[in-house]
């Protein structure tokens, strides 16, 4: 079934230890969007400007994903620049420039109406609370924050908490957002303000998945999935929307929504994140095969299988 | 078969979030004497002072740890005071008290002469060494390290580094003693100076063996153990000694030493490490039972394990 996705679009220039690179095609939305195509149809609500060329588009298509919800805005594509230093978990942003992404308003063509999943990217709360009302008839609704909300839009972000089933945010954000230093109690502070499920993700360590009492399934203990030891790290830009890309996408493409899923669906983002770093921006993710995929997929269930 | 642990037997003053303790039994040898003692029999080479008294013998002796190696000399024993703040994984250091421990010369009892298995927990790599070269005919060494010793003592370690199978340290350590940023890349680092294995300590987020190349087998990938993320983390302090003694002691237990017994190795290391975490000092691992134990290795076996 398909999945619609809701964030952003961007150029990037980044640096880290491995090169740089200018210019390239990124945002939350591309990312999750190509590593989605690997599993299921994807459908993308985002604003561009007029710097945004066929060329561009071609990423897109290349991969399957509908377009349509591309609006292409008077002015310049949102822009982002930052940097990696030898901690490569920790990006230091050198600037931002919105342009048209500042007056985003998601717009949902009416050929998405059917869409199943739902992915709330990174964006303001508000939007996302608005997308998610407009889409209530969806299965299962997953979503992403940031620190950036927790701390200037709190209320918002609780209102629209209610309306997500699966959260996928990293240690730092859960434990601001649940008020706790300690993962696990955080992350049950987290799921008392809604989602049903909460993935954290740990970079290099991989991501644990925390259930709600009862939610899809039953079971007292969270599940983690590890993350490959990766001797080439050369840009760590978009491996969280890579993962949530690669979870939401193996979710979409199976019928049933249980735990085993859910499971499965975590290494999957395990796996798709530990590609987009091999290459700068959006690269490895663009050329990618399902066999390799589920090669390495195999590679990390050995990674912690015991006979 | 038996293990021997050579490392230091303390008093601790602790503080946490969860309250604080004075003057508890703690010493890298006690946390992994007591851990491994719920594996195999024990034999201990320490030093303590006058303050050491029967009845904190007894907290060994009631697990059929072989105190023989334990030498009493004049003056205090080895003293460490400490605090953890919401960081629960770095201990801050208010004081250290050499005392007894300052002139340590590991003395082997002539009845732990046939010991198969040794481990060298955290002191002067020059000790280690001498204790590494009269033990020689042991089946397999393990040692742990710091950098206290990586920085000040590094030609020293690198001598020892030869003469140890598997070297168990955390990752900033892994990172200094290999010089590199890049786990995996300073994994193979590490491996090139000596250990056929290396475990990775990542606290909360468990750790990894890394093989050098056809040491305990074959194949191409590290393999990575899971830690349970818990909820009441009391005291840290001593966790990485229960790792290594959870680790080294299921090692001893087994006939035969091959890539599947390291690897459930390294999963009872995670269990030792997370019971030695649930209390203040050793208490916790003063009252296991092997069920208890196995009862949580199946939830950290379950804790990754696909259907």
């Amino acid at each position: 079934m398909s999945i619609l996705v809701v964030g952003s679009v961007a150029f990037d220039n980044i640096a880290s230890p491995s090169g740089r690179v200018d210019n390239v095609l990124g945002g939350a939305a591309t990312y999750f969007a190509l590593a989605a195509s690997y599993f299921t149809t994807v459908r993308v609500v985002a604003v561009v400007g007029e710097d945004f060329t066929a060329e561009h588009e071609n990423v897109f298509k290349k991969r399957g994903v509908d377009t349509t919800g591309i609006e292409h805005a008077k002015g310049k594509t949102f822009r982002w620049g930052g940097h990696y230093r030898d901690n490569l978990n920790e990006a230091k942003t050198d600037f931002t420039e919105l342009n048209v992404f500042e007056k985003f308003q998601p717009r949902i063509p009416s050929s998405y109406r059917d869409t199943q999943f739902l992915f709330l990217a990174n964006i303001h709360p508000g939007l996302q609370a608005t997308v998610a009302r407009e889409m209530r008839t969806a299965r299962l609704t997953g979503g992403d924050t940031m620190n950036y909300w927790i701390h200037g839009t709190r209320q918002e972000l609780l209102e629209t908490l209610k309306l997500i089933d699966v959260l996928l945010i990293n240690d730092t954000e859960a434990k601001t957002l649940g008020g706790e230093t300690n993962l696990p109690r955080a992350a049950h502070k987290v799921l008392a303000l809604g989602p049903k499920a909460l993935v954290i993700k740990h970079g290099e360590y991989g991501a644990t998945i925390f259930f709600r009492e009862g939610a899809f399934g039953v079971g007292r203990h969270p599940f983690r999935a590890p993350a490959l030891p990766i001797e080439e790290v050369k840009d760590p830009t978009g491996a969280g929307d890579s993962f949530a890309g690669g979870f939401m996408g193996y979710i979409a493409s199976q019928g049933e929504l249980n735990r085993e899923v859910l499971k499965r669906a975590l290494f999957y983002g395990s796996v798709m994140g530990s590609f987009a770093v091999e290459r700068f921006g959006t690269e490895r993710l663009q050329s990618l095969s399902r066999d390799e995929i589920d090669a390495r997929f195999q590679i990390f269930r050995e990674l912690t299988h015991l006979e």
